[in-house]
C-alpha cells in the first residue's frame, strides 16, 4: 500500500519529508482519492485540486494549535488523510464510517462541520478576535473557494477582517474558477482575467526562481513575493477587491506548485495582519477524465470506473429529472417564465431549460439571498421566476422569502430539491426544515408532490400563481411509480378509502407511500383506513376537517421536523375547528442527523410502514382504554 | 404654508422649477420634516441628509416609469413629499395615516416596503434583468447607504450587476459615514479616506466649475466628470471595490449640491450599463442639533422640541435599559463575555458595555450573518459572545444560528430586542417570528422574560449556558412593574394559584400580565385559574404536563405568530404526553400587520385581558356542551 502516506502519524511528520517523498505523497493521496470515491462516491474534483495546497498548509501551520477552517467541507479529504484518517477512506460516507465533511468527533483537527458555503471567513474572524483579546498568538487560516466568495457572508467577513490591521487571519483563496459550473459575477470575471493573463505564467516562474535560488525559506519570501507582485499587480492582482479594503494580497500562486504555496503561506503566516493568498488550482488535477468533464469536473460523483470515469451503477430516474423535463415544457409555453440557480445549474436540473433558452436562466453565484430578492425584482418587472435550490439552502434566505417576496405578494415559484432526509452528506444537507419554516410565511403556497406525475401537476399549479410565492418541494434520488388517486376532495387526493375507516392517514409527499403501506399492514388486522395526500400542505384545504371528523384517529407522516411541520399544522387546524380527533404526528425528531443512507435514517426515525402501523395500532387500543400517550 | 412644495402635483412638476424655487423647495422640505417628526416622531437625520439628492433624482429620472428603489425605506420621506404626499405628514406613522416607509398602497412611486437593509440592489438587478429581457428601456435606480453596503446581500447583488456590462442599474450610494453609529469595516475605512482627503473639496469645486460654466447640462457631464475623476481617482475613488468588478464609478459628488448631483445622475442615466454614483451627504443636514448629535444624528426620534432637540415626553425606562445595565454587571464579573452588535450599538443597549470595556464589544456592520457566525468563532476561541439584535433582524441569520452555532453546540447568547408587536414601523419590523423559528433549532434554549427582574435573571441563566445557543427575547418600549411569583415548579413560575382551578393560563413574556388580568376577569364570574409563566419556552419544562392535567382547559397567550409558537408547542407537548386537555392558543394570526401603535394592534388581535377572558369563557361553556370550536 501507499508507503509515505501510511508512514505519517500526523501532520507534524510532514515537516521531515524531503521533496521526493512529498511528490510521492501527492501521488499516493490522489490514488487514494480516486480509489475511495470510485468505490463509495463522494467529492472528487475539489479534492484532487487541493492536494499540494493542503500538504503545504500542514507543513507551514501547526494544526490543531493553528486552526484551519475549510469552507464547504467537501474539500477536506486530503486534510483528513494528513491528519491520521487515511485508513478510514474505505468507509467514506458509510454509516458509522468516515464523514464526507469535517467532523469534530473524528479529529481535533476539524472545527467546522457545516457544509453550507461562505462561512469560513466569519468563523476565522471570530477565532482571530478571540485570540487577539486573549493575547494568544495561534494562527487562524480559512480556505475558501472562489465560488464561496460570491456569497454575501464572505463579504461581510472580509469587511470585518479588513477593518483591523492586527486581525491575524490568513485567507487562502482556492481559485479554480468553478462553483459547480464556472463561477459567475464581477469578481469571477476579474479572477478569470488574472488566470488567463499572458503575464501570469512568466510571473509565477519569476516568483519561483527568486524563491528557490538559494534564499532561506521564509526569511525573504514575503519581500520577494511582495516585490515581484508590486511590479505586476496592476495587471494581475484584484487589489481593488482586497488591498483597497486593507487586506494584504499575495499572489497569484500556482496552487499545484507545493514549494510556491509554502513560500506564500509562510509569508502570510509572518505577516501579522489580514492577508490573502490567491492560489490558482485546477479542479480534478491529476485525473484527466475529471479535468475534461465540462459540467463540473466530477465535483461530486457516484461510484465510477477509474478507467473510463463512467458511473458503475445507473441511477434510476430521479425527482430532479422530472423537474428538468417539465420546466422546459412550461418555459416553451410561457415566455415570461425564467429560471434562477445559485451556482447549481445541473444539480437542480435547470440545465435543459438553459440549453434551450440561454437568455432566460440566470446563475447568480452561491448567493441564495440575492437569488430570492432578485426574483422579487424580476416578478415586479413582469416575469415569473422559478428559483431552483436545494431545500437546505433556502434557509439562507428565509428573511428574503418572507419580506421581499411574500410581503410584496410577488409571483415567484421556489423549487426545493433534496427536501427531507438526504442522508450521506450529513446534518447540514438534510432538508428537514422547509415544511416548518415556510408554514410561517403569510400567503405562501406550499406543495409536496408524492410522485413524478404530481410533481409535474403541482409545478404547473405553482407557476400559475402570480400574486404570491409558491413552493414545490421534493426528495433526493429516485422517484417511485405514480400513485393513482381514487378521488379528489378540494385539493386533497384520496389514495385509499376503506369502508367504515377508523384511521385517517395524511401522507406528505413521497411519504404517502409509507402511509399507504401502513394502511395495508393495518388492513391485515382488520383495521380500516382512509389515506389522503393533501398535495398543497399550505394552505391546507379545509376539507381536511370534515375528513378527520369521520375517523377515530388522524395519523400524519412527513419527512420533516415534527415541530411546526405539516402534522403540527393539521393538528392545529383541527383543534381550531373544534375537531377533537387525536392526531399522531410522524416526522423527524427535532435533532441533527448523523450521516447514513436515506433508508437507514428513515428506519431509525420510525418513518417506515411497519413502525407507523404499529404505533397506530397502539394508539387505537389506547383510545379504547383511554390512554393515548405518544413516545 | 409652504408654497413651492404645495404647488407640486407630482415629480414632473419639479422639472419646470428654477434654481431659486428649488432652493426654496429644499428649505420647505426640511421645515416640514422637522415639524412632522417633532410632532409625531420618526426618522429625522437620514431624511434631512437626502433632500437635495432626492430632488435631483426626481428631476433626472421619470418615476414611476423609471423605478426608484429605496434601501431601508426610512430615507424615503422626501420622496413621499415630492410624489404627492406632503399633506399626509400630519398623520405620519399614525394608524391609517402615512407610513414611515414606502408603501405600495399609498403611491405608484413606491416599490419596496421591506425596511430590512441591503435589499435594494437585488431588487434593482431583478428589475433591470426583466427589462433587458423584454427589450424595455426603463431605468432602474437603487439608493443605498454606505451602512447598507456592509450587508452581504449588497455584495451578492453588486457581483451580479457588475457581471453584465449591459445591466442598466444606477446605484446611488448615499454615503454619510453612518449606519446608526459610524459605519465600520474595510470599505468604510476606504470611504472615510475619501471624505477626509484634502483633495476632495478642491475636486468637487473643479467638477462644479466645469459643469456650471456654460456647458449644456448632460451632454458633457459624463465626460467632464470622467475626466476630472480620472485625474484624481487613484487618490480618491474606491475604484477597486467597484471598477475592478466592472461597475462604472462616478464621484465623489457633494450630495447637498443639487446641480452636481443632477449632473452625476444624468451621466449615470446615459451610461447604459452598471454605474455607481457616490454621493457624500451629512446626516441631519440643515438642523445643527441633529448634526451635532454624536450618537446617531437623531436617526430615529421621539417627538421633540424644535428649539432644543430635547424629547417632549420622557419615555419610561424600557426593556433595553434593563438589559443595558445588567450586561455591564455580567461583563464585570465574567471577562470572557463579549458583545456583538450589527451596527446598532445604542438601540440594542450595548453602549454602556462598550464604554466600560471598549475592547470587548464589536460592531460588525449591518451584517447579521457575520454577527452570528463570527460569534460561533468567538465561542470556539474560548469566549462567550452576547449577540444583541432586533428580533426581526435575526431572521436574516436563521441558517447561521441553526448550523454554525447550534450544530456546533457553541455557547452564544442572543438577546432579541423589539420582539413581538412593535407597531409604528410597519410589517417588516414586528418581531413576531422568533418564537416559532427558534423552536426548530435543536438544542437551543429560549427564554421570554415577563418583566425587568426576569430579564436580569434569565439573561444570567442564558449566559451560563456554554454548550448550546441561548436566547432571551423581550418587547419594545416600556417595561411594567415586576410580577412576583407565588411558586416555582421546575423552571416554571406560578403567578396565581386559585383553589380548584379550571383554567391553566400560560402567559409568555410580558403577555403574562394579560393572562393574569384575564384570570381576574374570570374570577369575577367565579371561574378559578392558575397562571404560569414558563420563563424558558424551549425546552419547555416537562412539569407543564402535570400542571395541565389538573385543569379543564389550557389557555396560552403570546406575542408571536400562532403557527409553531409557544402555544403550538405546549399543545404538541401535551398531546405527545397523552394529555387530552384542550389548548386554546392566543397569538398573532399568521399575517403581515399594518403599522399602528402596539396597544392598538394587540387590541385588534384579541391579545387583551377582555378578549382572552371572553374566549376562555365560551371555550369552557363549549366544553360543558361538547363544542370547542375556535374562531
Amino acid at each position: 500500500m501507499a508507503s509515505v502516506l501510511r508512514s505519517l502519524s500526523g501532520p507534524t511528520d510532514l515537516r521531515r519529508l524531503g521533496d521526493a517523498e512529498l511528490t510521492e505523497l501527492a501521488t499516493e493521496i490522489r490514488q487514494l482519492l480516486l480509489e475511495s470515491v470510485a468505490a463509495n462516491g463522494g467529492h472528487l474534483g475539489p479534492n484532487l485540486g487541493v492536494v499540494e495546497l493542503t500538504i503545504a498548509l500542514h507543513r507551514v501551520f501547526e494544526s490543531p494549535r493553528d486552526r484551519i477552517v475549510w469552507d464547504t467541507g467537501h474539500q477536506s479529504y486530503v486534510h483528513k488523510m494528513l491528519t491520521g484518517r487515511a485508513d478510514g477512506f474505505a468507509t467514506l460516507r458509510q454509516e458509522g464510517g468516515l464523514s464526507g465533511y469535517p467532523s469534530r468527533s473524528e479529529s481535533d483537527h476539524d472545527w467546522v462541520e457545516n457544509s453550507h458555503a461562505s462561512t469560513s471567513l466569519s468563523y476565522a474572524d471570530g477565532l482571530a478576535r478571540a485570540y487577539q483579546l486573549q493575547g494568544r498568538d495561534d494562527h487562524v487560516v480559512a480556505v475558501i473557494g472562489d465560488g464561496a466568495l460570491t456569497g454575501g457572508m464572505a463579504w461581510e467577513a472580509i469587511n470585518n477582517i479588513a477593518a483591523d490591521p492586527h486581525r491575524r487571519v490568513v485567507i487562502v483563496v482556492n481559485d479554480n474558477g468553478r462553483s459547480y459550473t464556472p463561477t459567475v459575477g464581477g469578481l469571477a470575471n476579474k479572477l478569470t482575467e488574472i488566470r488567463t493573463n499572458p503575464r501570469y505564467e512568466p510571473t509565477l516562474t519569476a516568483i519561483r526562481e527568486r524563491l528557490t535560488s538559494g534564499h532561506r525559506i521564509g526569511e525573504v519570501a514575503y519581500e520577494a513575493l511582495h516585490a515581484v507582485k508590486k511590479g505586476v499587480k496592476d495587471a494581475l492582482a484584484p487589489q481593488g477587491m482586497f488591498e483597497d479594503l486593507g487586506i494584504k494580497y499575495i499572489g497569484p500562486v500556482d496552487g499545484h506548485d507545493r514549494t510556491a504555496m509554502e513560500q506564500a503561506l509562510l509569508a502570510a503566516k509572518r505577516f501579522g495582519g489580514p492577508v490573502l493568498v490567491h492560489a490558482i488550482t485546477t479542479k480534478g488535477q491529476g485525473y484527466d477524465i475529471a479535468v475534461a468533464n465540462e459540467n463540473d469536473q466530477m465535483h461530486q460523483s457516484h461510484p465510477f470506473d477509474l478507467a473510463t470515469g463512467e458511473a458503475t451503477t445507473v441511477a434510476p430516474a430521479g425527482w430532479t429529472s422530472v423537474f428538468r423535463d417539465e420546466i422546459v415544457r412550461i418555459a416553451d409555453e410561457r415566455p415570461d417564465v425564467v429560471g434562477i440557480t445559485a451556482a447549481m445549474l445541473y444539480p437542480v436540473g435547470l440545465d435543459a431549460f438553459a440549453d434551450k433558452f440561454p437568455d432566460r436562466v440566470f446563475d447568480v453565484g452561491i448567493a441564495e439571498q440575492h437569488a430570492v430578492t432578485s426574483a422579487a425584482g424580476l416578478a415586479m418587472g413582469g416575469l415569473h421566476p422559478v428559483v431552483a435550490v436545494y431545500a437546505t439552502f433556502l434557509n439562507r434566505a428565509f428573511d428574503q422569502v418572507l419580506l421581499d417576496v411574500a410581503l410584496h405578494r410577488c409571483g415567484v415559484t421556489f423549487v426545493l430539491d433534496r427536501a427531507g432526509v438526504t442522508g450521506d452528506d450529513g446534518a447540514s444537507h438534510n432538508g428537514m426544515w422547509d415544511l416548518s419554516l415556510l408554514q410561517l410565511v403569510p400567503g405562501l403556497h406550499l406543495a409536496a408532490p408524492r410522485d413524478g406525475g404530481q410533481l409535474r401537476e403541482l409545478l404547473r399549479e405553482a407557476v400559475a400563481i402570480d400574486d404570491a410565492p409558491s413552493v414545490v418541494r421534493f426528495a433526493k434520488g429516485a422517484v417511485g411509480p405514480d400513485i393513482e388517486a381514487v378521488d379528489r376532495v378540494g385539493t386533497i387526493d384520496v389514495l385509499r378509502r376503506d369502508a367504515a375507516a377508523d384511521v385517517l392517514f395524511v401522507g406528505v409527499g413521497p411519504l404517502a407511500q409509507v402511509a399507504l403501506d401502513a394502511a395495508d399492514h393495518l388492513a391485515v388486522d382488520g383495521v380500516a383506513s382512509t389515506v389522503v395526500d393533501p398535495r398543497w400542505v399550505k394552505p391546507l384545504d379545509p376539507a381536511i376537517t370534515d375528513l378527520a371528523r369521520r375517523h377515530r384517529i388522524v395519523v400524519t407522516v412527513e419527512d420533516n421536523g415534527r415541530q411546526g411541520g405539516v402534522g403540527a399544522t393539521v393538528a392545529q387546524t383541527l383543534h381550531d375547528a373544534g375537531v377533537s380527533v387525536p392526531v399522531r404526528i410522524h416526522g423527524i425528531t427535532q435533532e441533527f442527523l448523523d450521516h447514513a443512507k436515506r433508508g437507514v435514517i428513515l428506519e431509525r426515525l420510525g418513518l417506515t410502514p411497519d413502525a407507523v402501523a404499529s404505533d397506530t395500532r397502539s394508539a387505537l387500543s389506547g383510545l379504547d382504554t383511554g390512554n393515548t400517550q405518544q413516545g
